[in-house]
């Protein structure tokens, strides 16, 4: 059923595999795996398109890729895992001695049997990431290497889904879909994306929700370049990252610092009683930095569990599907719908009845026996919402400022809205 | 003489058996009583006026009422304790069995010994209430209830005190006159109003004094109403509430929390070094929830000592005149006092020398001797108003951010106005 | 060679022994040294001149003043220090007895062989100041006093050093020539201002750099009187004083609380890690009282080491030579340095391509080998400038938020700046 953290970590299982990168088939296979979920609207962009200050580079694809000894015996194998080759490689094929192929060769000496994840973008070049061990196990001599890839003009691809709400106004969730085999960063944020989409369909909301499956930076740079006209529609957001780790959760803020999005993720957090971090915005993560780039300055957050680079298994091969865990995924996706929740019904209104406590008892809203000293909740939310309700303070604000549950809030503002007591 | 905490407890143990409501003459009883220590101006408004959202209602008085036994012993007895009838009880007169009364009787099983108060203003009702222990004791079988009240158009009575003072903006000091016999709430603050009003009476104060003694929500409603065009003058207010119990002061804050109210309480509670609690505005309590409402939104605050519903004796008869102390109800009196000593000398003022220091020494405001490590207090307070006089800080701003008592600074302020250093 | 601590110091000892005051040769022989050091452009403004509020008094020079007794000895001897003599003591020459002179003895009790510093600027007064214990010792009789000081129309005299920066907005540094023989208060900080200014001109800085030696109070409101025109240009500025002692760094902020200079002097003490403590303006102090009068309410802030009045030796005899040391100054010298640069380069910039990241490898400002966890302090610099370069952010502010050290931010945008990205 929706929502399961199992059903979630068999989707991170079945993309892992893949070869992602920034452009070529490994990607549209993802989104193929993803569309069996959700619906997806997928776009190909050409080489050569110019995106804001960047511009859609080649296609990249790759059929094989590996370093073979004397005795033709793989030693290091693309087949074996897709972080075996530097992200981007160059076609290759000769044969060269160890010492000449070092330069090539990437590992990681604090780790030696794990593989590292590196990529080479824009500039031409190619290479092998392997676990120090095997490096070091190997003889000076020739090896034959080869990297049977192309590049060539093709397309970017990225894919959208939309959850149509009451209003056009959005709020948009991202997630980066060009890492190869690694598992937390970011299969399971994009298996929550996923199953957060699914959950938001069945709940009429009141925004429209947009979610963004798209390499990272160049593909969030491609996506806010051709949506110049839909930017202002875009309300809030937030960007998945990281999403399936052991680790508690950590929300990182947007520039703004402010922004509804951050209010409510805060509240959220703490409500919730989860432990977790709220981060400052820095300039540097996943793709919330274009969003909250100075022009758009949008009010986007990240949510993470462990953030990037925090944990020795980031960007290596032992970020692999046992690095991330059904209950951690279910939980963010837990917390997102929480946070999604209150963002949704989130409202300022207007009291109506601004002179004096309007008579709740004649409405049927406030209890007829006085001189008890307890107050219900109820009562105490309508008190706070026709007290705040000035235009100035949402919802979420009296949420806070009573210390009353969100819920209550809301409810107590449903009350008031029928009873015409407030308005919209 | 003034301000004797023994006057204000014997005002109190006056006041106490009277049997008020939000109407009647138990009301009129008790504003004859204040008025023999300061003129009262007393308002009757008719049964049926509409006031802001709410209809002025019928006016109950009450002669008798009981529950006897068989035997034709009285075991519930108004007279006793007008605390015994539920608040606007309709008339009745039946005999019934305990099993069909025990809907009409409300007691505090912890508390057994205790009656409660309590009321049914808006919604017809008869009921009593008593000690638990009294209810244990008393067998099955038929008793006779009877309450002779009416319940008819009449009037809702309220009364103004009014210190008029330099200018014509007000600073109106409200507390409710509608409980029964309860001594903390609020006969403990009727009496410290009535004698603060004397107290201000004797100093030609700045501001004008508005006092008002009405009904609880209704009664400041009421006045609203009726005071549409003064509420501008408005400029400060106080409600004055459970003043008499042996706890600390509390003060809460107007709803905008930092109205100059609520700057000069938190200001002399902290330098008069009394043990006290500053509590943030919430929209229940006392009549603030009137005066602070978002069409009005006035900096009135409210002073109590133990705040309501926070001692168990709340709202029970057990809050009677022993709960209540003179020295409480002196040092509550000498707080408010110190209060509007700073709220009423509090100005703002212009530098007319802004350019540099001028210099005071040939105004003989200055010592003549240099050197010496140490500047006079009265000194540094004449430098930071002059200082901090820009038009934009007060006397209060000047006191805070030196550090020197407001006396000291206000009497700064008075020697450069004489020296025509400063203006208002 | 510049910024020496030991060439400060001797600076200090040689300016340590002339009778200095508001005006008189004492700081022109002052003025004389200093101009060895840095050309100073001296002013001499007459006597009556109306500046301000006040007036400038009339010259004071003195030759000589003692206390002789019966034998002739000198008990108290102006030429064994210049702090024997109440400063601006009018002329005086008279046989009388003990008796009759104690009202013109200035002792301190406390510390009994230590002579303490007075004056009487504005009242016609004589007097000396002398050791308790020497006081103790005089028998009663008749003593012969002798001032041998002229009171005349003449001028008051200052001295500006300028150092021309690229723009003509101007930072003012000042610091008080009036004290007599007092080494910390304020030879220390003249000494500082000297070295400072010396150091400065070397640097071609942005702004342009005012350094005031005035005689206090009097002397900054001559300047303030006569530069009227020259206010707006002054930006920042600093007021030296107390700048040799051992104790740690005090900097106290100027009126506005939060001026640039405000928030460079945090920064920088801070980032340095030097003990030291910020303190809030006070209307009390040095010539910051001047400056920060809210007619001008310059960003002037006060650097000391030991606040004024902070240290026992304060405005007596034990504040001589060996009460600072070269290494106080240095420190001193080299925070104000730090200070200055920050200042100096402090700038806003506006983001060129503000929309998303501008693709910083293809101009050589990024790293080619993506996945690796680790972001270079510089790239991360250029991120973060990029980002708050939204013309309300300053360099310090990024510094700030980011936690960078001021100057990889300020080459990070020294780099995007040639790469045309940003602009001033």
């Amino acid at each position: 059923m929706t929502g399961s953290g199992e059903e979630m970590h068999e989707l991170v299982r079945r993309m892992y595999p893949l070869c992602r990168s920034i452009t070529g088939d490994g990607v549209r296979a993802t989104l193929d795996i993803v569309g069996e979920y959700v619906p997806l609207q997928v776009h190909e962009v050409p080489t050569g398109t110019q995106v804001l200050d960047w511009t859609v580079p080649q296609e990249w694809n790759i059929r094989d890729a590996y370093v073979a000894d004397r005795t033709g015996r793989r030693v290091v194998d693309f087949t074996a895992s897709s972080l075996h080759v530097l992200g981007y490689s160059v076609p290759v094929s000769a044969t060269l001695p160890l010492s000449e192929l070092r330069g090539h060769l990437h590992t990681l000496p604090d780790h030696p049997s794990w593989v590292p994840y590196r990529t080479s973008y824009y500039k031409p070049e190619w290479g092998f990431c392997l676990a120090q061990e095997i490096l070091d196990a190997m003889p000076d001599g020739e090896y034959e290497v080869c990297v049977d890839s192309t590049l060539a003009d093709g397309h970017l691809t990225y894919a959208e889904h939309v959850v149509r709400g009451q209003i056009a106004d959005e709020v948009i969730v991202s997630c980066h879909v060009c890492h190869p085999s690694l598992a937390n960063d970011n299969l399971a944020g994009v298996a929550v994306a996923t199953y957060l989409a699914r959950a938001l369909a069945e709940q009429n909301p009141y925004y429209t929700y947009r979610f963004l499956f798209a390499p990272g930076t160049i593909g969030a740079i491609t996506w806010l370049a051709r949506n110049a006209e839909r930017i202002d529609r875009v309300k809030h957001g937030l960007v998945l990252a990281c999403a399936g780790d052991r680790g508690e959760l950590t929300y990182k803020q947007s520039r703004r610092g402010d922004a509804e999005i951050d209010r409510v993720m805060r509240h959220v957090l703490t409500a919730s009683e989860r432990p977790h971090t709220i981060r400052e915005f820095t300039p540097y993560g996943y793709d919330e930095r274009q969003f909250c780039s100075p022009g758009f300055d949008l009010g986007v957050g990240s949510l993470s569990r462990t953030p990037y680079a925090g944990y020795p298994e980031y960007h290596t091969s032992a970020d692999n599907p046992d690095f991330v865990t059904p209950e951690a995924m279910a939980d963010t996706l837990a917390l997102c719908r929480e946070a999604f929740a209150v963002l949704d019904g989130n409202r300022r209104y207007v009291n109506l009845s601004p002179y004096g406590e309007p008579q709740l008892g004649r409405r049927g809203l406030y209890d007829s026996l006085g001189g008890r000293s307890d107050a219900k909740q109820a009562q105490m939310a309508m008190l706070w919402v026709l007290s705040l309700s000035d235009g100035e303070h949402s919802l979420l604000d009296v949420a806070e400022r009573s210390g009353l549950p969100f819920d209550t809030v809301a409810a107590a503002a449903g009350a008031l809205h029928r009873a015409e007591l407030i308005k919209a």
